[in-house]
């Protein structure tokens, strides 16, 4: 196990009574709010009234985002973070899906900032800080809920980047309603499932050693994401699966399961190239790629994947080649079971895509630790995906 | 599941290189520091000089306490809240196992409150507030180092109290390097491993259903509990097998594992009982009853005794009942495999203390979720444990 630093300050209100938490949180912050909310859903649902109604009840002055879009676009967190400075917003609460809260993520971080949020995104400045940060998640997905990262996309240069901090981008607080993610559709609850799953895997297949609980740990959020995506494909308004569900998510990427570990983030950046050439939802392309960068590795460390596949999907196959290739079979078998996507035209990717997607993927160099990627290896995988 | 709140405020330095952070953290408080500390094996092992340097390298005022006992006194909480007051102490920082830092956490608290510290471990008085918490930890059990609890005993009147609290007792950072276990005797490290799961069971044992990632969380910290404590019987200079204990100590209790479940804290409550007649080491007599309390309760509930066997013990009979007896009966050869008492006798307790430690362990009512235990429930499971 290596050396590690840890701590979480978000607060998570979980349960179907959690959005009567929000006025005890919304007291601890001054009267100035940024709502930033998605697409239509939460109107459809109230879920939107009754946030706005806390709001006003707290005697909150409210500005708004709102239309946020998958794949969050840098301009529209620069109208954020405009109203920020502007205003200056005591709270940016995030109300939707991954995308409305990795939106407020970066207002929050460019309203401390002087120059463009974009910076922060490239790495040319440190985010050093944000303003306090609420968010109330209606998608089990992307654990933006209890970690510190934002991933924002600029279609101008093609490019979708993530900003992961220790701690400055961590939510005050989360409300974590799982009958708020009753209605998402059979689509986005697989995408959903499957991005949960391969935060897992990035971080489970690693070279380091002695990491028993962790790895244990994150073995029991697969054997329960597989459990509960089946009943969710079954059953979509199973409150119970959706409240597990939710919980993995939260678990998968709150940075606990790759503690002592160097996790391995391979597939998570040929997926942003692939999501900014294609405009995919971020779990429909892991779906299609990370069997794919497992089968590329598999032969280089099969161990790691033979646990995998004895421990999560009860693969009885002693080799361990042979069994961790079962294992790969039986996860892309399972995306597919589920409804996700598993190749890369489901996705509306093109040969004549691959290239370009590859060479973008090593702007900064090698990618991924199992086994470092360069060009050749991923438009290979790329290749294999189609 | 059930609703739950779920916040640690606490920052985790981990690793052979963890006290290194402790300037840096040293820097956040004001001048004046007291010390906690217990036995002589820190200032044997050098520990002691090296923070005592740090501290006056930080040129902080530092005052402290020293001797804590195992079972840490009231009167010894009492002698550091006067300090604290006096001095206005502005960090409380305890150095040692969890006898040292409970003690700590109850002279932060009690530095805060205008009446007898003894108080709030009585719940006479809410704890609302305590001074900031620093921790450097030497045995991993108690898992106080990430949660809000303080354990103390009043001999005066044969009570070991928990003062449980939300938030207030977390300690602003805990200082972890799995180096300062190695020189633990065999002894108190078997102690210890029995602690921190027999936590693991008191939140496992739940009657609340649609858990699962809660409960694998906990079969994964029993599952390396059980590999690792069997190599530190073999080898106690382990540092690997030290470090995986020293985590699953920390994950055991800093409630991650109890969310949304009632847990069953009745073979803690009885343990105090055991430990106030006694003053046998808690995880002692933890070993003993822990088994006794699961075969009592194990027919009016066999199913999850039954999944325990099955997954952390790899029992194959099908019949719940029988698995279950099974995964106990193996709890308990274990416990005396890794070197820790299974028998009243062996901690020093007397038949004829059977009928006090009974009544007292329900002087506030039934104890427990799992199965509520009354007084003659209690006495049968210390008869059976003679």
């Amino acid at each position: 196990m290596l050396d590690f630093d840890y701590q979480r300050r978000t607060r998570i209100h979980f349960g179907k009574d959690a959005l009567s938490k929000l006025p005890g949180e919304l007291a601890s912050f001054g009267p100035t709010v940024l709502l930033v909310t998605g697409g239509s859903s939460v109107k459809k649902s109230g879920l939107y009234d009754r946030v706005k109604s806390a709001l006003a009840k707290a005697g909150k002055k409210v500005f708004e985002v709102t239309g946020v879009k998958p794949n969050p676009r840098v301009e529209c967190v620069r109208e954020g973070v405009a109203i920020c400075k502007k205003e200056k917003v005591d709270l940016v609460l995030g109300l939707g899906g991954g995308s409305a809260i990795d939106a407020a993520k970066g207002m929050a971080a460019g309203a401390l900032y002087a120059g463009d949020v974009w910076d922060l995104y490239q790495y040319k400045a440190p985010c050093k800080e944000a303003l306090p940060i609420g968010c109330i998640l209606t998608l089990a997905a992307t654990g933006t809920e209890m970690n510190g990262n934002s991933v924002v996309s600029n279609l101008a240069t093609g490019e979708k980047l993530g900003l992961v901090t220790p701690s400055v981008l961590h939510p005050a607080f989360s409300i974590l309603d799982p009958s708020n993610t009753l209605s998402v559709p059979p689509d986005h609850t697989a995408y959903g499932c499957v991005d949960i799953m391969v935060h897992v895997f990035e971080q489970y297949f690693s070279r380091v050693e002695e990491t028993p609980l962790q790895d244990r740990m994150a073995e029991s959020v697969l054997q329960t994401m597989v459990e509960n995506a089946r009943r969710l494909k079954a059953n979509p308004k199973d409150y119970d699966a959706r409240a597990n569900v939710m919980w993995c998510g939260t678990i998968a990427l709150n940075d606990l399961l790759g503690l002592g570990k160097s996790g391995d983030w391979a597939t998570h950046g040929v997926e942003h190239e692939l999501s900014a050439a294609t405009d995919c939802a971020h779990g429909a392309g892991l779906a299609v790629l990370s069997p794919q960068w497992m089968s590329h590795v598999v032969a280089g460390g099969p161990g790691k994947f033979a646990q995998f596949a004895h421990r999560v999907w009860g693969v009885e196959e002693k080799d361990p080649l042979k069994a961790g290739r079962e294992g790969i079979a039986r996860t892309k078998a399972f995306f597919k079971e589920i409804g996700a996507p598993i190749t890369l035209g489901e996705v509306g990717a093109k040969k004549e895509q691959i290239a370009d997607m590859a060479k973008k993927s090593v702007r900064n160099g090698k990618i991924g630790n199992y086994q470092p990627l360069g060009e050749k290896d991923i438009a290979e995988i790329l290749q294999a995906s189609l």
